[in-house]
């Protein structure tokens, strides 16, 4: 079969692999019909990810069709249409106990595209398949699915619940890219008083308007959020970004009270103004998705609550795989938000 | 009267000043019989807080005796014994209403002994008394009541409740000075598996050793609690310094999942290591005491289920009241966690 | 000035009364411009309530324009245009100050057009005036902010917040009278995936339909809510009828581990199926509004998020009170909802 | 093998029946060490609960040694000493992935002497054994294990935490059998201030002093509760009894605002008095355990914060069974809470 491969000279390669074959009996082989690519995979072929080995096929989100399961695989048989999630699930560690699946401790997490195979390829094998494949309901196509394999319950899990928007409020989201974007979809679910977005690139805060923004401004946001809240500050702000001056002013624009929910990954330290904030009641989290929500985000879109497919930009089969990681590695040009790939015959 | 003023000197100075009368109808004045200090009153004499007015009354604990009530207030008369709470409440601004009265927009917050006169005084003005005094049961003793004005409120509120620790967690709190010992009191009433105490000095773990910390460690700490959690890191981290390093040093020692409730007052910002904790799913908290918690903390001493009075470790008369300021400021010779000032006659 | 005076007739009476007047410092007295009519007023008139005196001036619902204010009244002046909660709060008894203003035992709960003279009068006075009243936004009308004094905090409160409504979850409301479709309008904002409205009547089922049902259905409604839910049941069912047999009802159609939340005024005890139930993870709860969300509700109302003024069926002017009780009292042959009397001139 | 075999007659029956077997992948197969009776097994042997087949073996309670695991599981192995849950988890139906495994849908929940043969036998087969069973720490008995398999995490999930107990609260328990004296030994866990054992039986009512109550009263006790509570009523009541009275008891005996948690199991329909608790703020659980606390349970046993083995009254080998069940059916002339049955040889 063909896959993305990492080969470690930066370039996205659709090449020959070898097909996935059933390791554990709570796997399943799964035929790829559309997956995507994440902006962790470009960080993957920039080196940022010592961790993944060179000959890794990369991605991990995907819709696709279980072609076998293991013996010990309980809810899926060959035929089932299933969306994969971007977490898999050992389901009895301590933390998936707790529905934390992105902290599993018996083998789970985040390893498909990063410690074992991934989607972005023809066939792909996931592990604990009871726990980590999604039964997709009929009627509802593969392009309204393959967002809640990661993007949106990450919004929806990482920003939205954990900073605890409630009808009412005055939401702030730093950064208006996919993950922001998402954030807008997976907050408004909640009927927020004000939506706010902050972006400095005037294409994406156009594109906040659109998924459903109030209002937009670039950093600093303070005068914005300050003027809808009395002074006071949003009471939810979203880091959707990932560097250290975003996150700080996420910070800066909450609310006595408020939450900060990080969403964005890091790769450097930020600085915390606790000579600021001690006193302010904050709640900052931080976290890794646990698709906990994938089987509450189906039914929301599947009962049209929820409709995630104006986050597809671009659309490309199988074979135009390196043409579509171009794409997508440069928004600003093309504008790409999600691109899409799908199999052909 | 007499009080200990704020003369700018950098001294405290018990000298005679007016006595305080009746502002607003929601006022009462109350005859101080017990009081403390605190270690913010050391801050505010060292000149660190500006917003104090030279001629100030400083303190913000006491428990007294109310001798004259406004006109507006519904449940204070006078001889009625109360604790003062450290936080005055307007009761109706929107923090207010959600119990969050060191936040308060009507008048409130944090104002004894800060933008007006204090406890430390023969008489008190305290504002919103219907909302700021507590009624004291019967057959409980000043001392058993005064550390619930501010400090144990302080490290129930902000440490554990902010915290979550629940029955079974390890709790690590990083700090063992007087607001670290109270924190070990606040959360073995949550039945913690293991508190462990971290701390330089030898003398404050032995304290904390006594106060009921099952562990305790100089920093950094992170073999003993993670031979504890098998590698994770503690359930919560309470951090109770108010320095950068201690507060890095909670961060660390935080498993996936878990929380760091700070305390501390900061006078410096801290760095956080978003591009280690970004995907840890920690929650850290940031506060200052409500007091809300004074009316169930009263309950508890009364019944017996909470002694503070080991906190108590020297007691002085009125009169004596910049020999205790001298004791309170050299810990480490005196020994002193809280000292005490009583009425004579 | 004229009120709408209960006389021990049965019948509702258009008299003169005498004005009133301030009584204590935290009184306002308010001249009422818009005020509304609630099924308990009926059940005043009809003698089900015997604490409410012969002489008393009915309603608890009204937006009217501050004319005094009591010395101790520090945030409303002549001339505020203000909402007036159906539930008055002294702000500081131990439920106050949780929030739970329905059960204040400070002289508050719900005292208007009950206790004390109410809102369906030409003045009123309003106790408390701090906790109770609250400011409206420019260009926010009478009308868009009526429906907030009383049905909107019950439907929002008692029934979609304590029956923990969270996106995707399919909601079952029985009952759908005027307090049904404002929990159908309540539980809309928390984006459910599927609402079911039970009610036997026909052109109530219709309202349902207009207010933002999916689904109606006539009592037994057994079927509908398992076809939609695999067999299980509801996630949340909300009672807004008051009767033995809607309460059962609703027992029934909760899945295990989901929420019935009782917003019905009972007159008679009901079965609760423990031998069906015991083992079924419910939760059950009961509840008085406290109206503690009127700020956060009249945000979305002015920012276009809610709009209650469907609830408004009729109009009349103060002098046609009688009417417009009349009309009130027969909906299924008026089809009335709300009802809405306006001061004229 | 022998095992405790339901024969249709009414009488415990010690006999011969086969081993079990492994059935699937993720099976284990115990040799049971010690094993308990609950009040269940006495309403299996009178024929209250026609689901169970004759010849099924009894027994949900368990510690024991791993003696054969199935391919897919992937935590225990042979010689593994572990405890079993009363409640079998198939870990990733929509109830098990919220830790609800007592409503698991997937082939769980309470099975064990139920469903499948149970433990009250020399070795028993235990489905989804990742799940399922918990690791023993070192030192620790299987006595002091024992307990967790049932009874005190019932008390502490279906009593305590859905009753929200917090430090401070005043706790009513209703009935103080096994049941409700565990639920004395798990709220203790979270400082109340008050803890009220209400029993009929004077023997009972001593047991509860023993196990840590503040108050005992028989029925009714209102008295008792509300002269604790200035009349309001119980912040918390814990019904562990399961008789229409006492369920309509502890309605009556929670304050405004206040919890009641149903721990007994109901034969029979109760009386909720909505005509009087309609607008009363309660929240009232039911449930089925489970077992989601177990390792933290552990931890504490583990640690010394919980000592559960005052539950025992009794002890037997194996072979004397049917002696064991005798003493426990007559528990107010034998005095048994808990007899416990051990292996020998």
């Amino acid at each position: 079969m063909k896959a993305l491969v990492y080969d470690g000279s930066g370039k996205p390669l659709w090449a020959e692999m070898a097909e996935p074959v059933l390791h554990d009996d709570t796997d399943v082989i799964v035929r790829v019909d559309t997956t995507t690519i994440c902006g962790t995979d470009l960080h993957i072929l920039a080196g940022d990810l010592p961790e993944v080995s060179v000959g890794r096929a990369l991605g991990h989100e995907a819709v696709g069709t279980v072609v076998q399961a293991g013996a010990a695989v309980r809810t899926r048989r060959p035929g089932d249409r299933v969306l994969l999630s971007c977490i898999s699930a050992c389901g009895s560690c301590r933390y998936c106990r707790e529905a934390r699946y992105g902290q599993c401790l018996g083998g789970g997490g985040w390893i498909l595209g990063h410690h074992i195979d991934g989607t972005q390829a023809e066939f792909v094998r996931v592990p604990f398949a009871d726990m980590s494949t999604y039964a997709i309901p009929h009627g509802v196509s593969d392009e309204q699915m393959l967002m809640l394999a990661d993007i949106l319950p990450t919004a929806f899990e990482v920003g939205v619940l954990a900073g605890n928007v409630v009808p009412g409020d005055v939401v702030t989201i730093v950064g208006a890219g996919p993950i922001g974007l998402a954030s807008i979809l997976a907050a408004r679910l909640f009927s927020p008083r004000q939506l706010v977005a902050v972006d400095p690139v005037e294409s994406r805060r156009q594109a906040a308007t659109r998924f459903g923004a109030d209002a937009v401004t670039d950093i600093p946001a303070d005068d914005t959020v300050r003027m809808l809240t009395e002074g006071l500050g949003a009471d939810v702000v979203i880091e959707a970004v990932g560097r250290p001056e975003s996150f700080e002013n996420a910070v800066a624009l909450a609310r006595p009270g408020g939450h900060v929910a990080n969403i964005g990954v890091h790769g450097h330290p930020a600085t915390l103004h606790l000579e600021q904030v001690w006193a302010k009641d904050l709640t900052i989290t931080t976290g890794l998705v646990d698709t906990h929500s994938i089987a509450r985000l189906i039914g929301l879109v599947a009962d049209r609550r929820l409709d995630t497919t104006a986050m597809i930009t671009h659309r490309f089969p199988f074979d135009e795989f390196e043409a579509a990681y171009d794409v997508f590695a440069r928004p600003v040009q093309t504008g790409a938000l999600k691109v899409v790939l799908t199999r052909t015959g």
